[in-house]
């Protein structure tokens, strides 16, 4: 019991120990940090229509956005944000056991830590807060997280007065 | 004062006054809810290099990208990350006031009510829990969130067997 007050240096000396020295020990620490999102509209699947229904407060950040032809539509796995299946890193893509055993990174595949998907629509109309795309890949209802426009087509860089 | 107790009958019917009907009333309603990222690694300029580093235990979500010549990187804005900015909705695209107001979902804007960032790297080397990538348009530090391979070169659809 008397070596007990060694005991946190042996465990910085273990942590250490298992790294490639001390400058790859701090680049492979990552931040145990979280953040927040939180939905800026939904999807909605009615009618025969594929429509990205925004909330009201967002409108404005529609701005311009009918000048593209497509927008990249970020939405969220919501069906698979449980604990377990954020924790499944390899999947056979497409559900096909054909497909050999990949990893989610590797992959676009609906379950990842983060349950991020990103997908490309052609914009038919956009009205006030709502925009009609041609088909999106997601079910009626998914969270809508972020739009992108076709940022360089439209707008040059600052450096290039 | 004998009538406050239809305030809030009136505050119903004022918000309802405002829609096109209860069909859109309902399409309209986002919840409002909240997802949970977890910062899978971080970019790390060091030595002239850039790399992606992944905490460890994502290692196994990087099987078979080894195959594929560029990555999707989400990485998340974290310099942005006050309720302040990603209130921000319109901006004059890279901060140049001769392009016009525009809002932030027809741009990639680092301000936006969700702070996602979305680039393509070409890979250099995979080694253990580290992609060398060639560039990428993002701060050293800046938290990853997700990867995405070239998935449609790789695999194909379920339904054709």
């Amino acid at each position: 019991m008397k070596h007990l007050h060694l005991l946190p240096l042996a465990l910085v000396i273990a942590a250490v120990g298992g790294c490639q020295g001390p400058a790859n020990s701090q680049r492979d620490q990552i931040r145990q940090e979280q953040f927040t999102l939180y939905p800026i509209g939904k999807v909605v699947k009615e009618a025969g229509k594929t429509l990205i229904v925004l909330d009201k407060k967002y409108q404005p950040g529609l701005l311009g956005l009918e000048k593209h032809s497509y927008v990249t539509v970020v939405y969220w796995f919501d069906r698979n944000d449980t604990p377990e299946r954020r924790a499944i890193l390899q999947v056979h893509p497409r559900g096909d056991r054909n497909n050999p055993l990949t990893g989610v990174f590797a992959t676009h595949s609906p379950v990842r830590p983060n349950l991020i998907a990103i997908t490309n629509c052609d914009i038919i109309s956009i009205k006030e807060n709502v925009i009609e795309v041609k088909d999106i890949d997601a079910f009626d209802g998914s969270p809508v997280l972020d739009l992108k426009g076709d940022f360089f087509r439209f707008y040059r860089p600052a450096n290039q007065q």
